[in-house]
């Protein structure tokens, strides 16, 4: 039997999305381009965006679609606020760097959400700043920022907004028709439970109008791939055929279980059941809950000598279920994801499979209070 | 019936190809760290480069290898010598550009392979020269060019050899033990038979150890993948996890089907199959049979008042053969590829199919001299 992936995707999928896989496509033939336009005009739809936004797809990992964001919406003179409680909120600041774009950065603890009042009192402060880019859910521990009241923040002040919602599109509410967001980026694999290989943004399109010329790179210029995308139906380069197939029926697999709010509702189960039994058996959790987002949890490393992830992940695996190790630089943590296609029962087995594995390796932790 | 892909990539890959995507895979997990490696082991073995260069594998599309490739091994104040025949080493041209880095074009019509006497000439003519990237296989029309010579040339002169071997890799000999290749880039879905969304980069040692800093991009920066990958065993960011297996399969069934060799031969016999049969029909070939690859064939466009290429597309897709249009700006063509898990039986059903669109559309062409 396949193991279960309790992780931030790639993720668990149905048989189903998989069995999307199984066959080919030409890229320049018409029905691939139906394809990609049905895939594209949901993921516009998900997001609210039908009326001022457009989405472009674009082939590699979710890190391509960030770091292609940033590069064709930031212009080479711009500057780029990052709010950082995390290890994505740091990705953004090495791209920017590799880029040679200006950012200022807020920094943060890692279990505290982004702090709306110190971005507005840098906004006032720093003219210069053309631009704020925000992780909606930082996946290196599992915290939620407040979105809507910091894009509410960032638009006041009269700036653009970036926001990476790699791992919360499609699990969280998110209005572009109602929160002023001028890019949003996700991915293929997370949420939206299609198999990893592609990302894409929606993008307003007066924000798309004047990004011809800013970009980097060729491969990453999001302009350029949207302009050829209304202009022929195709992508620029060879597209991840069957992952792209596999989104499609990802996505309808996603309108069928009720949207948003439904596959929200069962994440948010999933992720209550799982810091419930983990707290039964002694766990921790790095986040308190009002800050914790339903799809990934950071648990403290026991403070047992007889503990040690490794052992613990293998046994763990041994019972089917794959975990995550943490992303902490000072703090030992380990980290269990609640999305994918996978259900309550898993979660609860999952949880039986760690207390397995700790009665396995003799560690017996005290019930938390 | 699903159609059969008569397209440089993607292309018609097996039933057992398509199937290795029925798995999920953890991208943090030892059983998928070792798949990776295995899947890079066999491509270093395929190019030769066991005991001088590595395998760094990169998602997205052979393009994003292309450029990432050109960002990490030409430093920023590199010269790159790009003979040009054909839409692909422009694109390398326009890369080059996007990316600040000084090129010198030695401009060739399409029909004609790339001379190696005028490649000698500008490399001791212009001292600035670092690197020569050359296009192998330029599946804008299918020409050939002379590797071996011009890897020659470019080594006695001292410079380094990029080479886009996109649609040749596994299909046309290339040891880069015998022929001084610094940097060989191909991807996932062409002559391999895997799916599209990974390309990967065969680099000498020497060059990746020296091309620290140098990359214009985060996400495209081939030095900082194949140090993360030697640390860890991992993708820096998410891998294509379903694509990676299906190209372990695939590799499987090139080892099975006897290698390069023996993929080169069933690829010149399906390209012969085609070509003599489309001559049968009166279709005449862009390209003399000396220079053309056993890849993709061009063919002009018959001069008949009653054609046109979408109603052919059309016809012989109904009939399950998916054809590709021409890519010269001057000349009416269209291309028909060779490659893919297919057969001669298959090619040969397609000129039938060809043959009926024509007798459909009421064009009767001379029978070729």
């Amino acid at each position: 039997m396949q193991p279960i992936l309790l992780t931030p995707g790639p993720l668990t999928t149905s048989e189903r999305t998989r069995s999307a896989m199984l066959s080919d496509w030409g890229s320049w033939d018409s029905e691939f381009n139906r394809l990609t336009a049905s895939v594209c005009a949901d993921l516009l739809e998900i997001a609210g965006g039908g009326r001022t936004h457009a989405c472009v797809p674009l082939q590699g990992s979710g890190t391509f679609a960030v770091e292609a964001a940033l590069g064709t919406f930031v212009p080479r003179d711009g500057k780029v606020l990052v709010p950082s409680n995390g290890a994505y909120a740091d990705r953004i600041i090495r791209i920017l760097q590799a880029l040679g774009r200006e950012a200022s950065v807020i920094e943060h603890r890692e279990d505290e959400p982004v702090d709306v009042g110190r971005v507005a009192a840098a906004l006032i402060s720093d003219p210069d700043i053309t631009h704020v880019a925000l992780v909606h859910c930082e996946t290196g521990t599992g915290v939620l920022n407040s979105l809507d009241k910091l894009a509410r923040v960032v638009a006041d002040h009269g700036r653009a907004l970036v926001v990476d919602a790699m791992s919360s599109f499609a699990a969280l509410a998110i209005d572009v028709s109602n929160t002023p967001i001028d890019v949003l980026i996700a991915a293929s694999g997370k949420c939206l439970e299609g198999v990893p290989g592609m990302g894409f943004v929606i993008a307003s399109t007066a924000s798309l109008s004047h990004a011809s010329g800013n970009c980097h790179s060729l491969a990453l210029d999001l302009h350029d791939q949207w302009s050829y995308l209304q202009r022929t139906g195709q992508w620029r380069y060879t597209p991840p055929t069957h992952v792209v197939a596999a989104l499609r029926s990802a996505i309808d697999q996603f309108v069928e279980e009720g949207g948003q709010p439904a596959r929200g509702r069962r994440y948010r189960m999933q992720c209550m059941e799982l810091v419930s039994g983990m707290r039964r058996l002694g766990f921790k959790t790095l986040l308190p809950d009002d800050v914790q987002s339903p799809i990934i949890v950071t648990f403290l490393a026991p403070d047992h000598p007889a503990y040690s992830f490794p052992e613990l992940y293998r046994r763990v695996r041994d019972s089917g279920f794959i975990l995550y190790p943490g992303k902490l630089t000072k703090i030992d943590t380990f980290r269990i994801g609640c999305i994918g296609a996978i259900t309550v029962n898993d979660i609860s087995r999952a949880v039986v499979a760690v207390s397995d594995a700790l009665d396995a390796m003799g560690i017996q932790l005290g019930a938390a209070a």
